[in-house]
């Protein structure tokens, strides 16, 4: 069994050491720009381990989860062009970089190397991981596609919120557990278990973004916090807030994130105070530990004994503490 | 055998009987708008007649041929963001009709539809039939890299050129008739004749789209004749033009492209006198000949026999036509 740094470290290797065509330049540069510096490669690293709860020989699973990885950054990539975002991971995003045709096009150009490196899985099991590799690359664009959609909706409700979160960022995660478990030839009902697995932890993970976008620190949260607050954006915090305000109080929430000429410290300070006294930390907190429990309960419903979860319970428990 | 006329009938049922979610609706209606009206689905009915040439169950190869074509949409979705162009096929373009960020994500779900029809290959023929699929992908990236790489520079050569529409134009058409052979379980040696006959063939194709656009009328190129004057753009008759043009005579031809004072048919008629002075158009003629003399050269080199060749041959027949 690997530990998750093992894995992690197997991980980075093999997506570090992937190369690429020195032309034509434009095309095939901002692809490895992206990929340099990728953060904790959550994904990839969650197919190795989902492999190794069934396998030992990790190294084959490698390129399906590299392609994983590819795409999250190819999503990465387009959805900064929608958003027109200048950083990415510390660096100016390639729209900047170079410009948003290049962008476009060598967005294009990655999604179909994540293609070719799945392709490289064991060809008796490739019908099956391209089947499910599809299906949640199709639902991270439908989960873009509504939350493009929110931003100009007067309401959402909070079901409608976690089904697009789900889409968004939980199938990823899920297909990757299951993808990992598919290449490891576990039986229909242990890809299933990791699927539910990888979901529940994906869904536990954005809703940390959406508290530490107010509660975190600019470690913890990976880039500057609140950006949700600046862009008015929809999140679960909010969504609750509004959801449990009276009319005064939405009006202030509204006020504060539309209100560009005071400091945005001050704005999320404020921000804060109105949440507290409406219980929305505590209610985001619950929901969290309640997907995180759930991500663990599907490990236990694995086939494969308590002493092989251990490495991905370990990976729950340090996402646990991201905000605490 | 089914003639070109079955194939193509075949392959419009089987291409307008796909179906989409309703929701989210700025996803996938721009798909259906792009797939609409799609011309003479040209890449599809060569995967179904290459395959036709080994099996006569072509309704297998449909999911295959509508891979392609969905690819080809694709890619004409993205490049009309990039050349901020306003009408495809006589209507507006995605990103006209709605915007730019709606053409970039439903494009990107577009590439992953044509994933989701290949996936429906013959399972024990996926992993041949995307490898295929993925290098013709690729490829068409590098070629779309380079035109626009060649837009900012002085010279282009033509062996450049000429590699440049082999991965934009010829690869995807090579890549069609290949993808139908290797679903028909053809040998090896037949798989590679039919890429050689798609290669060809697509050479000549785009070397007719940048004739016509000259010397064409809007009927026979598709579209309103002219455009590439208009652009500047460096096709196999600027470039032509321009290696045999002594100095006077190439001042003269740049100069009328980029004199947008005069109308545009003005131009065109001053860039035809040039250009029969210096014998462009039947040096454009004799290469769209003999490329497609080629293609018919690989078909003859199959080893299916006369008899089953016939309706492919008269494809090439009624598309060298074209520019009669």
């Amino acid at each position: 069994m690997y530990t998750k740094e093992e894995a992690a470290a197997l991980v980075e290797k093999y997506i570090t050491g992937l190369k690429f065509p020195a032309v034509p330049g434009k095309l095939y540069a901002p692809i490895a720009y992206s990929l340099e510096d990728g953060g904790k490669r959550l994904r990839p690293v969650i197919v190795a381990m989902a492999y190794n709860l069934f396998a030992d020989d990790v190294e084959k699973c490698l390129p399906c989860a590299a392609a994983i990885e590819m795409f999250h950054t190819f999503t990465l990539l387009h959805d900064d062009i929608m958003d027109n975002a200048d950083i990415r991971r510390g660096k100016p995003t390639v729209h900047r970089r170079w410009d948003a045709n290049t962008a476009i096009l060598s967005g294009d150009a990655m999604m179909i190397s994540s293609y070719r490196l799945l392709q490289q899985a064991e060809p008796a099991l490739l019908p099956d991981i391209m089947h499910e590799f599809n299906k949640l690359a199709i639902e991270v664009c439908e989960g873009q596609q509504y939350d493009i959609d929110f931003e100009s909706r007067d309401e959402v409700s909070i079901d409608e919120y976690m089904d697009m979160i789900r889409l968004k960022t939980a199938v990823m995660i899920a297909g990757a557990a299951k993808i990992g478990a598919i290449a490891a030839r576990a039986s229909a009902a242990d890809c299933e278990a990791a699927y539910r697995f990888g979901l529940e932890l994906g869904l536990a993970y954005q809703l940390q973004d959406d508290y530490l976008d107010t509660y975190g620190t600019e470690q913890t949260l990976g880039k500057k916090i609140g950006g949700d607050i600046a862009e008015s954006k929809k999140t679960f915090l909010t969504i609750n807030a509004l959801h449990e305000a009276g009319d005064a109080t939405r009006r202030a929430i509204l006020a504060t994130f539309r209100d560009s000429s005071h400091p945005l410290e001050q704005r999320i300070s404020r921000i804060r105070t109105i949440y507290s006294s409406l219980d929305v930390p505590d209610i985001t907190l619950r929901a969290i530990d309640e997907h995180m429990d759930r991500a663990v309960d599907a490990l236990d419903s694995l086939s494969v004994g308590a002493a092989k979860t251990g490495p991905l319970k370990e990976l729950v428990a340090t996402l646990r503490n991201r905000n605490k």
